[in-house]
């Protein structure tokens, strides 16, 4: 049996995101399982979700609640949408069902201190053996970064939205 | 109409081409059509090939011939294939189909100036105005970053096979 691996995505650039989508995309080309839980509502947009209802069966999308807004005002909401998601997260690693499981902007959870982090780095460890773990978002912990086997960070270089070109359809959503 | 971004995806990290994947993906589930040249033998795998049938018709893929190795010891056969690439590029640069055009792995063809740089970005800004390209590969000459309106760079930080862990289906290919 492989090991699975621990992949961080991180930094301020575009391509977080994006890119676990790409890996999701490979791995269902083989037919195999992911789940994905989104941590902040609107990170997937309507492009992927349109094109995950290609793939029936094999991704198991999960949104937390209305999304984790960060807008709400309301710290005792935000951290229950985040503990039910962190929750459904450890049933997935633990789960014999998925190739992959992706926790997409799961690193503002950690930085705000919503669940805590010795929780998340053993339950990781613990995971199942060869289960693959994506995890994105910005400003990812140390301890996170030294437990995974792949970090890249997507550093943003010049960006159009910074020069006034509105978001368009097909391309930031 | 909107303007069409070019967007470079660059660096020596993972999920420059992974990331392209992911908004070839979002796209076409906006039902928009995308062309994908792929000018390394290679950088696209099993797992997105498959999946990418699940969008007959959306997705108009073109590897170059049986690839671009660097490898063949035929420096003119090399370049032949660059230039074919190239052709189907500028082709669909003119093009009224597609909503974006991927240039997988373009950077080398620059580098190595199996085409000229002018030549190059004289096509991309001359291209359909609304129609949106990704670049993708190492070491984007300088010449297209400031063409482009997005530049994300994906630094490796730290990396699994150097590890020793072997590719593993579904994740490197």
């Amino acid at each position: 049996m492989k090991k699975g691996l621990l992949i961080v995505n991180t930094g301020n650039g575009k391509g977080k995101t994006t890119s676990a989508l790409g890996q999701a995309f490979r791995a269902m080309g083989h037919q195999l399982n992911v789940c994905m839980i989104q941590f902040i509502k609107g990170s997937w947009k309507y492009g992927e979700l349109n094109s995950k209802d290609r793939f029936n069966g094999l991704l198991d999308f999960h949104v937390m609640g209305k999304g984790f807004t960060f807008k709400s005002n309301n710290l005792e909401e935000d951290i229950n949408i985040a503990r039910k998601g962190w929750e459904i997260a450890k049933a997935a690693l633990k789960s014999e069902k998925y190739f992959m499981v992706i926790l997409d902007e799961f690193t503002y959870l950690l930085n705000y201190e919503f669940i805590g982090m010795d929780e998340v780095t053993a339950c990781i460890q613990q995971r199942r053996e060869d289960l693959h773990v994506i995890i994105t978002g910005r400003d990812a912990p140390q301890s996170i970064i030294e437990t995974a086997d792949l970090v890249t960070i997507m550093e943003e270089f010049k960006h159009p939205l910074k020069a006034g070109v509105k978001a368009q359809r097909g391309i930031e959503f």
